[in-house]
């Protein structure tokens, strides 16, 4: 058994910075380390509907826009199979099967769901669809038999569930699921990019990301208006860089390289935030660096995007060989899962003939 | 719109003479004064796995069973479409997106399925798919547009919670799913035949069945000892009908012809009654009648069996045959559901256009 990765997205938008440093960058890279047997990304449409099953609209217009985020961030479709999980429904027949090997009060006490139910201000009006969706995500990871999951830590309960239904699928009816690992963000990666403004999470209607998809004048603009320091007034001021978004971004961006291209003053980032920290050092010059350092990665992304946007049609073309191959694999797991709890009657001969005799035999 | 008919049964086990009164008959009926544009009736065996997920052997045995009973009874492969319900992974797929349009809430305060977990001892442990078997049978019934469904009255919640969820389809996507009735017994017929001890229930485990397959003698080992009135000891003590399991099973099984052919000392089963509870008719006599009432039911029935039981890889055939039939009426009406969700990206030629104009305008 070689090493199956999966990861994906619910195509409810287009993808920001905090999607790239969160995992889009570490998918390319492990992409391109080519360290795997099988990597599968796959557009959580049906995902998104479990919340949003009034505006299917929504996630229509944002499947395209996702599969160009990917493409521009690097994903390269003859190295990793890219997917829509709602042109797989052999996903709706595994979940229908995993269902019956979970109790509903382990779903309820899963802190993942709790805290996705509460985030969405659910209460006593959980649509059942999102209450399930372990199960279903369980589905998503043991139908490609995917072994490696690239998540945060908070998806590790996620994964305990998918788990425990691999095992009990397997004891139930023979060894036919993988049990998958977690794989975290390398030590001191970034995991959660706040937005421009200093708050938590970046969203759509607080206005405070920066997209992938930004030109490079969207971009400069909300560098600009970054959150930095409130207490930093004077250029001679002492300046902090905990809570400060210039810092928070480079420290999720800027490499040594960026240092040596763009700002060789500084040997790296600890002797900028040394500076800043003592004062002397004006929130504009640091600005201007960080906007250089996000268009070193963005700008390439950008042309790459340019260019598939040329052709859409083909862009839909690559997202259905990659679902085309993904149904394949997809189809020969049903088949196991079937096999393996005995209901593929059809094919199953042994059965035909033992009950042939059997019937015969009572009528002798 | 022409009248499409649906049923279905768990296949757990032989059906026994309860079935046959409480809803085969009725089918068969239904069949054969032909007026309906299609009839389905299917092996619910994803169901049956909701709260047998660790047997599916038991199921696995018992599809056969119910076949030959099905065949025995009168159905029709001619006439009527058999299919099994696993062999329809269509129903996983829209299962999944009605579970979208129902809370959580709503399917925990429905009565049957209360009732349900009350009787399975489940407690706080429902299987999730069992506690989600209300949407799962919408789906049954709406994947083949079925808009009558016979069934008791206990049923009705189950087919409120179809009607909300079609309502709540084709309000958000368009109208593509069908609303279904209830079709209840016919007024006086047997709702709900208990077992020859007089428990409520027929069950396997209780020994209490009269099984459609069991031969002659069986039939009339069980009939001599029904239970039939305990006060009624000598023979000209007066005896009481109510409770009695004799006079019950007549209820649900006698007609005038029975009386004319095998006992045209009584006009019917209203004189029959008032001599026995005047006194001076003997149980053993009212048993022979019973048993013969039965016969003539059921031998017609093992007569059609026995040929049935010949070929067993025929009755399969029969069945595959009837399942690829289902199967494409279930596929179109995934096809219109996924249309009309908008989900079907790939064939939706007006979004790849319109998104391709605009990045097009876009890149000007």
């Amino acid at each position: 058994m070689g090493k199956v990765i999966l990861t994906g997205d619910r195509p409810t938008g287009r993808l920001h910075v905090g999607h790239y440093v969160g995992s889009l960058r570490r998918r390319v890279e492990l992409q391109n380390e080519g360290d795997y047997d099988r990597m599968f990304v796959f557009m959580a449409d049906v995902q998104a509907l479990t919340d949003n099953a009034d505006n299917p609209e929504k996630i229509r217009q944002n499947i395209i826009e996702v599969a160009l985020d990917y493409l521009a961030a690097g994903l390269d479709p003859e190295k990793c199979t890219l997917f829509i999980q709602s042109q797989i429904p052999e996903l709706s027949e595994l979940t229908t099967y995993l269902m019956n090997l979970i109790t509903v009060s382990r779903v309820q006490r899963n802190p993942t769901v709790k805290t996705e139910i509460k985030m969405r201000n659910f209460e006593a009006n959980i649509p059942l669809g999102f209450f399930c969706y372990p199960v279903s995500q369980a589905a998503d990871i043991t139908l490609f038999k995917a072994n490696i999951v690239p998540a945060g830590e908070d998806q590790e309960p996620m994964l305990e569930v998918t788990r425990e239904l691999v095992n009990r699928f397997n004891n139930t009816y023979g060894p036919v699921l993988v049990e998958p690992s977690i794989m975290l963000p390398p030590e001191g990666a970034c995991r959660r990019l706040p937005g421009i403004d200093g708050k938590a999470k970046m969203s759509k209607s607080l206005g405070n990301c920066i997209y992938l998809s930004d030109t490079a004048d969207e971009v400069w603009q909300k560098v600009r208006s970054m959150y930095t320091d409130p207490t930093h007034v004077n250029l001679n001021d002492p300046g902090h860089v905990e809570g400060n978004m210039v810092f928070t971004y480079l420290d999720a961006f800027s490499t040594p390289e960026d240092f040596a291209e763009c700002w060789p003053e500084y040997s790296g980032l600890d002797e900028l935030k040394e500076h800043y920290c003592k004062g002397g050092l004006g929130d504009m010059k640091c600005k201007k660096f960080l906007n250089r350092v996000l268009n070193r990665t963005l700008e390439p992304m950008r042309e790459r995007r340019r260019e598939f946007e040329k052709d859409i049609p083909e862009v839909y073309n690559i997202l259905k060989k990659g679902t085309e191959s993904a149904r394949e694999v997809a189809a020969r797991t049903i088949d196991e899962v079937r096999h393996a709890m005995r209901i593929d009657y059809f094919n199953d001969a042994a059965l035909i003939a033992e009950q042939a005799e059997r019937f015969a035999s009572k009528q002798q």
